[in-house]
């Protein structure tokens, strides 16, 4: 297990500079008075690939030697971090493999193909997904770049939190959603050193609660399949992301689906951004722990804003 | 007939900016690549009432001498000038009336109130609609802020493009939506000074064309009630108003209903903003007139981003 460091963090942010966009930073006097904190949102749905993984993933990317990148990169995973990477990868010109199960939303296929991402289907189970992942890194011998648990990722979205700081001049509270624990590693990497004295608190569904579960315990719990509306934190914990939760997190904080659907449908009317279920999760957990935020400074990350627009949670 | 000067619009800048925010500019590598254009959305939806008109309220608002004030504002709309008005006048803490038809949506009567603005229903009609504001105005001495066809109020509005410039560094085109002909008179006001060399179009539903008629034919053509998804651009142009379209535009586009929902739908999904269908009317234009933008670098204002999320016009 390789951590990040500080430096890398520092060291990724000028490496991927040029490939990223300083995203900008949204208020509501409407929010303020309805939590009784003072609310910022740094809106990574605003990346060009609509999500922060394309910090950790340019990061990765942008970081292979000439060598390794002429063999390009592969991942599994059917979600944002599969068109951030072919993103990354479209800008530098290499290759970039994704195997993903043939039940996969076909607008999340579109968006990898639009990017010049190549897919592999697999079956949606572990099992087949780790079979085809191994054909495919012995056949094209692409550089595999999980979607979380992987140094050079973690480093990356440890940039927002950067930016973060300096386009508020501070924060007492961070929320961010977690799933595997990417963006709240990040967070943590970047924010231990330098705003220690900043809070970071993870927000995740209820119904996908084991990062909440492993933090009481001790020990990293995953669940098998767990269902919520938010759909890019339904994945387990690993060994990097833990090392970060487990020393760095404050606390952990749940919310049901009709919590986070309630907090998507007042941030798009309000802040008036389009943004994922996930991203909701944080501004559900502040409402129903108005106690813990009211006179605080609270940064919101939102992580992601590829909806499908025809199917909004709160529409039957 | 007093036209405001660029001086006036100046003066506004100063007036207002404690009380507006400088909203940011998106960009989109996605739409760029499908116009041939480079595109510029200045993001009005984000000022905290949900639109640009908090601009034009609050220059009138805020430009009240001290005994004026005490009697407060009045204005008939059922729009976002309704609520903009009522919120400029919250933050200087005066009383604002609004003679609204009582058939207006709910929605945009509490908004009006959870500003403070009090209400007095009329008739659907113009004609119950003026002696409605007669008898206001005349109980309550409020001054007369009109939507539109004001010159503090197109002062105001043209602090928008100002900003645009500043935050661009130059356009060739900005496209605006025109309805009564606030924004594009406070357009013509910045541009035709600050930047004479970039052109203004104004762009318009087909099913509300009286600004597009009124252009070609060289005098105001008013429409009775046209019907249209863009609800914001349903009002017809006035002297003043008609003074700038006249002399500094340099073309009116049309879009069907169609093309207008089927650009919102784009931009919510690839800029990833909610807003009005009135702001998606730009878009749709510059995608059905390829040529004429494509090369340029095309501003577009995002006017406003007041919808209801229970009824999105691509949904049935």
């Amino acid at each position: 297990m390789k951590v990040p460091a500080y430096d890398d963090m520092l060291a990724a942010h000028e490496r991927i500079k040029p490939h990223i966009r300083r995203t900008p930073v949204r208020m509501s006097d409407y929010l303020n008075e309805l939590t009784g904190a003072e609310l910022f949102f740094k809106c990574e749905n605003f990346q060009e690939p609509g999500a922060f993984k394309v910090r950790g993933a340019t990061n990765a990317v942008f970081g292979l030697d000439d060598e390794q990148a002429k063999k390009g990169v592969a991942t599994h995973s059917s979600g944002n971090h599969a068109s951030c990477l072919s993103y990354a990868a479209m800008l530098r010109g290499i290759p970039c493999n994704v195997v993903m199960p043939r039940t996969a939303p076909q607008a999340k296929k579109d968006t990898v193909r639009r990017y010049g991402g190549k897919i592999t289907e697999c079956e949606p189970s572990t099992t087949s997904r780790e079979a085809t992942f191994a054909e495919v890194q012995a056949e094209t011998g692409g550089d595999f770049v999980h979607p979380y648990n992987d140094p050079r990722v973690i480093a990356g979205q440890g940039t927002c939190s950067k930016e973060f700081m300096e386009q508020t001049d501070g924060l007492d509270i961070v929320v961010a959603p977690i799933g595997g624990g990417g963006m709240v590693s990040g967070t943590c990497l970047t924010l231990s050193t330098l705003a220690p004295e900043t809070q970071i608190i993870a927000a995740e569904p209820e119904q996908a609660d084991d990062a909440y579960r492993s933090f009481k315990a001790g020990h990293i719990i995953a669940d098998d399949a767990p269902v919520t509306v938010a759909d890019g934190l339904k994945v387990p914990l690993k060994d990097l992301t833990w090392h970060f939760v487990s020393n760095h997190v404050s606390g952990i904080l749940t919310a049901s689906e009709q919590e986070i659907i309630d907090a998507m449908k007042i941030t798009w009317k309000h802040v008036r951004i389009v943004m994922e279920p996930s991203s909701a999760v944080p501004l559900a957990t502040i409402l129903k722990n108005r106690d813990r935020f009211a006179g605080k400074r609270v940064g919101i990350i939102i992580t992601g804003g590829n909806v499908d627009l025809d199917t909004l949670p709160w529409i039957n």
